[in-house]
């Protein structure tokens, strides 16, 4: 069957119901309950979410699947040049219990237009409350082996790409120790629209691996008060990342799209204190020191 | 003396000197921390922050005295056509720890440029948890009544105003109860430049009052875990209101202003639940049901 948009949008519905069921293995208490709902200009979703779990204390994993005419906003604000537009792709959050567990996201999504102009987007990116080096290797390695089954210079434009986006200018912290970030990415010599749309798949693919590997490392540590109190202040980090800064969930907002799934990736709890400082020679102080653009993570 | 910015800004400090000195007497329990900062290019301001008291858990009295050079920023975002700005005010945001006592803000400022042109601007808005029907009249009339003594045409237009920009789009609910808001305001017959700076001061000296009303209505009401999460997931509106709507909080984040300042408008601690679902007939979907616009509350 040739690549076009309808076996992209099913196989993203088959990737939603693989990480799903692998998220409620590597869970091991809590299911998946699922929203269905249609857009009134065209498609609709399944916005699935998972709460109070052995690990996750509050997740989404949504599919969505939307069309129509491209609106006056859609044109000014994203400058399609095109009538009809189709976009379809799977997009997570997963805000953990144990501090000690990172939160993660991902994002793969294709784009097309009735001109004939397409693009796929995408990445993962984690954010350990507490950074540990080894694990941030591993995942950065992880990313990259991923990529360099399809282009040698996908990883390092993608990670970099990464740094820029998951960016918290008015704290001049990256959001976490970053990952991989594409966008506008269509047919090059190197790598066709079949191979970027099994770029896609692959990186759903390796997602529960990785986060497995995140949380089987975290999820057994003790914690106290502290560990949640700083738990929570990077959650609220994560808020205003979200909020302030993330173009999807901007556009979804302001557009109209459906408020519940957009936020599903506001944890459960947030916390704000004025002017906190961490202690020096703190796993706290440790953390802080690593949000910064331009680590090299894999070797 | 003249009223010129220097004077301004003086009778803002007082201004907020007196608002602490009362909000302590209010809280009964905490007292303001101080924080002094310069602007490197020109300015600066005091930031006291109260928390952990008998009535409020985290809140901020801000003043500011900021001016310099007009940005490139700030001639493109806020179309300023002038070479030199000079700004100055007091802001405001309360969170109390009793679901029963509401949310409050307010804000006054001056702004003016080097080639004569100056406004006003400012508003006071209240965001129950719980609203109370009579609390809210009484809240609006007051604001009315100070209104009125300097033009009959201000509580209708600015309680209007404050309709429209207290409004969480995405959720089709206003932040609150609304209240008054006005931007951009300079002379006219009615009201001369010395009014309208009193109008300011006369809000400023109100604000106490008004909130030691709703303090004292609801600071004894028993509450459980059923009021604490919804008094959360309102808190959790209003960080979506700051972050992606107000626009102060943006210019003030994306233009490098002091993030600590900006964001003490931030509750101590927030939630968000999915697709959260109010029992009918119960104080929660009153509220609910009670955040539209064009309520009026006086008659």
């Amino acid at each position: 069957m040739s690549l076009n948009k309808i076996e992209i949008a099913q196989q993203f519905r088959l990737l939603q119901d693989h990480i799903c069921g692998e998220l409620e293995r590597i869970d091991g208490k809590a299911t998946f309950r699922e929203d269905l709902w249609d857009r009134k200009e065209g498609g609709g979703g399944r916005t699935r979410i998972i709460r109070h779990g052995g690990v996750i204390e509050k997740g989404g994993v949504a599919f969505s699947e939307v069309y129509g005419p491209v609106s006056e906003m859609m044109k000014k604000q994203l400058g399609l040049d095109g009538n009809e537009f189709f976009a379809t792709g799977v997009s997570i959050v997963l805000h953990p219990g144990n501090p000690f567990v990172p939160i993660i996201h991902m994002n793969v999504r294709y784009f097309e237009l009735d001109s004939g102009v397409y693009w796929f987007g995408g990445g993962i990116d984690l954010t350990p409350h507490y950074i540990d080096e080894s694990q941030a290797a591993l995942f950065h390695k992880q990313l990259k082996q991923t990529c360099d089954k399809y282009d040698g210079s996908f990883y390092p434009k993608f990670k970099s790409w990464a740094d820029d986006y998951f960016f918290n200018q008015h704290r001049d912290e990256t959001r976490g120790i970053g990952g991989i970030f594409f966008d506008h990415l269509s047919a090059s010599e190197k790598a066709g629209k079949e191979d970027l749309f099994s770029l896609c798949i692959d990186l759903g693919k390796l997602f529960p691996l990785i986060y497995e590997e995140q949380v089987d490392f975290g999820k057994n540590k003790p914690f106290g008060e502290r560990e949640l109190l700083w738990r929570n202040l990077r959650r609220g980090r994560y808020v205003e990342f979200n909020l302030v800064y993330d173009r999807g969930t901007k556009f979804g907002l302001l557009s109209g799209g459906r408020t519940e799934s957009i936020l599903m990736s506001l944890p459960e709890m947030a916390a704000w204190e004025y002017d906190f400082h961490v202690e020096e020679n703190s796993p706290e102080s440790k953390t802080l020191s690593l949000l910064h653009k331009g680590k090299i993570w894999t070797t």
